[in-house]
């Protein structure tokens, strides 16, 4: 790991961390789509132009992932980062189309040492992510397990 | 699409689909947490060796995506299925590590007919990934939109 930066008690409540941009290719929707969730609207061209989407659109879950690889870029790779023990809260509000560039961010809802293990706690956020139209099209209620800073 | 087989109607609640077994491999876990989850416990084996994980493990969207495949392949490519509008809890319980064979079931745990559209309605179901050991590893509070049978 690089040098941490991010210990649990580094997450402050309403701290937002902008994680930057990224456009969304159909090759990269068909590839993922092709593996993990091979549904007309996701993989075929013609019937999703003819499904209630009018296009093809990523899968929710490649929407989730690229997003997770944006935290990890964005800060967790210099984070005492221990995993996650789950997810609360997934909303796919508007499609992701071809060619949409999305902004992603996260904000610190709640924090909590643990209560069983001193060197660590849960750092609750919520991802956010927002199109090029300025809507949001994707939220994400998370929870993080993070070292605490050594004394 | 193929023949349809399940509409909205043919969901009904404290039904179980088994949608098979699957054996997830390192080579995929390490493809997947490469481009996707890149922190070391799913990358780097010397460092995922030393963390509390004891070993390398599937990223959870990763464990989500497997899933969404495995509902494709048993019954949506058979459903009239719309997409979804998100999932309600995501808990990653156990570590799913390579070689790990999960067993995959969904159970539907409510039905709603949209008020607004009368053409289509919610299945809000709950996933549960099961390993050789017997021990439930992850379960996923989804919900899934379906076009209703034709009158």
């Amino acid at each position: 790991m690089s040098q941490v930066k991010w210990y649990f008690e580094d997450f402050e409540v309403g701290k937002t961390i902008e994680v930057g941009t990224r456009t969304v290719t159909e090759e990269e929707i068909l590839e993922f789509a092709t593996k993990f969730d091979p549904q007309p609207f996701h993989v075929d061209k013609d019937a999703a132009g003819k499904s209630i989407y009018g296009s093809i659109i990523a899968s929710g879950w490649h929407t989730c992932s690229m997003m997770m690889r944006m935290m990890v870029d964005g800060f967790l790779r210099e984070a005492a980062s221990m995993g996650s023990p789950g997810v609360d809260e997934v909303r796919w509000i508007k499609p992701v189309r071809p060619g949409d560039t999305l902004k992603v961010s996260t904000t610190v809802l709640d924090v909590r040492p643990s209560g069983s293990k001193p060197d660590r706690g849960i750092v609750m956020t919520e991802w956010r992510a927002i199109n090029q139209h300025g809507e949001l099209v994707v939220t994400v209620k998370g929870m993080g397990m993070y070292g605490r800073r050594p004394k």
